[in-house]
């Protein structure tokens, strides 16, 4: 009688798990993720300041730093579409396709490294690319100074956001100041970090079911973190190799950093964080639905097929990471002087 | 001595009359000009609510009103930029040229109607016309409906803004949104308008000639008014014709409205608020330096030749003209679904 009511007991404690404590589900979660802090991170050697912050908002909205007058930073990672441009693959000077899907800028902070393939260790490297890249924003190093130096209302700003520099508009200065902007790009309170913060009617059933699922079959050694993503270098097509247009031959990945043949069709793992917001999905783009996202991904890197039950969770789960967006104020950006040189069409 | 005393007490009243009261040339500004009102003006049948203005805001920003997903109004109305592009023509759809310079939509509610050539009677008219055009957003009606329904986030946004409407996602709704919201971009507080409202201080001695200048020269004809211009159509090239790259041949401007052959290279007066912000100038866009233009306007328009000294004070005069830019939050938007078209390139 006393073993029976002790097991019984037991049985109900185990049952009402969720209810009035951990379930294992979310100390699991607990374990391998970490919720988006509610503040941005402190850059090492780029600190904050309110100027450096500003300046970098103003430039990260300045179309003028295309050869073309027409694309700024936020034309590809528009912070209201989710940090991103909605393309397959990016549309940049003369109408050109770019080569991958534009990842977001949102959380990008949280990545180990930047670009599909990690070759920017951080966003100032990275904010350096698509300037001067020829399908992109078509621009120079050169050109960028000499407009910006042409601009007489950027000097003050510049001046504040770099007190030490005696002549502070530099290329790395202003991918410095866009680096402090980017790094305030973060998404906080997201139901599913609610959970992970110990709130378990932060999920519906099916999401939790769908967090359970993304744990058990192994969804979570790619994604895992604050970004649920964005930690290290995984082959695409570990198990099988992906339908060609998705994994287009001639994209190979981070061996074109690396030059080591283990590199092949490597990338980054890309955060999960907002994927709602960010179709289409993968390096190239090619893949529309988040559910066939996942389907790819069973088959692609864990050799399973994940039924539509289960990618119905799964997805259910994911819908949950979707935090809280970015609140912008648009910058008033300061005119040109007659020493601006013109567009480059 | 009872007269020369009187006698000296006129001649000093008058050339105090700058210090102590109106000036002569404040009076004819006041008669001729009107400050940019701090609030934006009531709608005729078209009442802004916060909701109205808010999805008109998000619309203003929503590239997936383009065909491509790449242009949406503030592309070329950058509201960070003095509502322009910078650009001599506007760049739309496959990187091809407008035929035009793309208008502020600063104060642009103002104008007697929209477009260089006065095509549109209002705002919500204009917008209807880039969506569709196929050198801008290369878009239709039916299209842009479809995508807006297929956006789940859209239509308690489109409720709550027409909330009469049964089915409230149409196109004209959408232009009457971005109508109210782009009747709020209105840039009050300029220093010139403090001048116009009776502080005398607000210019300086060369701005204050510059404006005297304006008057005398006749300028003020054709650019009066709150946006000082945009109150009526007006020959380009009326004393003489303008180089043939500043006004090209085959853009006959109202003709193409009103097929009147008095209207061959009739075009709106441009408003000449905030001019500094948005080179270059002219319906072609041709002219980069305010000072040019000024120069051009003389020979073109009041057959005179401006001198460089009174150029030079007119420029002045027009560089007071920059208000209070617009403090605009962006949007954001809400995401697709699985349901949305993808983008057209």
């Amino acid at each position: 009688m006393k073993w029976k009511l002790l097991s019984s007991l037991v049985v109900v404690m185990l049952a009402a798990g969720v209810v009035w404590g951990k379930d294992s589900v979310m100390s699991q979660a607990q374990a391998t993720f970490k919720p988006v802090p509610v503040k941005p991170p402190v850059l090492k050697n780029n600190p904050a300041t309110p100027g450096k912050v500003a300046l970098g908002r103003m430039l990260f909205f300045e179309p003028r730093l295309s050869a073309s007058y027409l694309i700024s930073c936020n034309t590809c990672h528009n912070v209201g579409l989710g940090g991103v441009d909605i393309q397959e693959t990016s549309t940049g000077h003369g109408w050109q396709k770019g080569p991958r899907n534009a990842p977001t800028v949102l959380n990008s902070v949280y990545n180990l490294a930047q670009f599909w393939d990690g070759r920017a260790e951080d966003l100032a490297a990275q904010a350096k690319g698509p300037v001067q890249a020829s399908v992109e924003m078509h621009n120079t190093p050169t050109q960028v100074v000499e407009t910006l130096k042409s601009i007489p209302g950027y000097l003050p700003l510049f001046k504040k956001a770099f007190p030490r520099d005696k002549d502070p508009i530099t290329f790395d200065n202003m991918a410095a100041a866009i680096e402090v902007f980017e790094a305030t790009l973060i998404t906080p309170d997201s139901r599913f970090d609610r959970f992970l913060k110990g709130n378990p009617k932060a999920l519906s059933a099916k999401e939790h079911e769908g967090l359970k699922l993304f744990l058990a079959k192994g969804c979570s050694v790619c994604h895992s973190g604050v970004n649920i993503g964005g930690t290290g270098y995984f082959t695409f097509g570990v198990k099988e190799s992906p339908a060609a247009d998705v994994r287009p031959a001639e994209d190979l990945g981070r061996f074109k950093v690396t030059n080591t043949a283990a590199d092949k069709y490597v990338f980054k793992s890309p955060s999960l964080r907002n994927i709602e917001l960010t179709p289409p999905y993968f390096h190239s783009g090619k893949v529309w639905k988040l559910s066939d996202a996942v389907k790819i991904m069973g088959t692609a890197q864990i050799g399973i097929t994940i039924n539509d039950d289960e990618i119905g969770k799964i997805v259910a789960f994911l819908l949950t990471l979707n935090g809280t967006q970015p609140n912008v104020v648009y910058p008033i950006m300061p005119p040109n002087s007659n020493s601006t040189p013109k567009p480059a069409l």
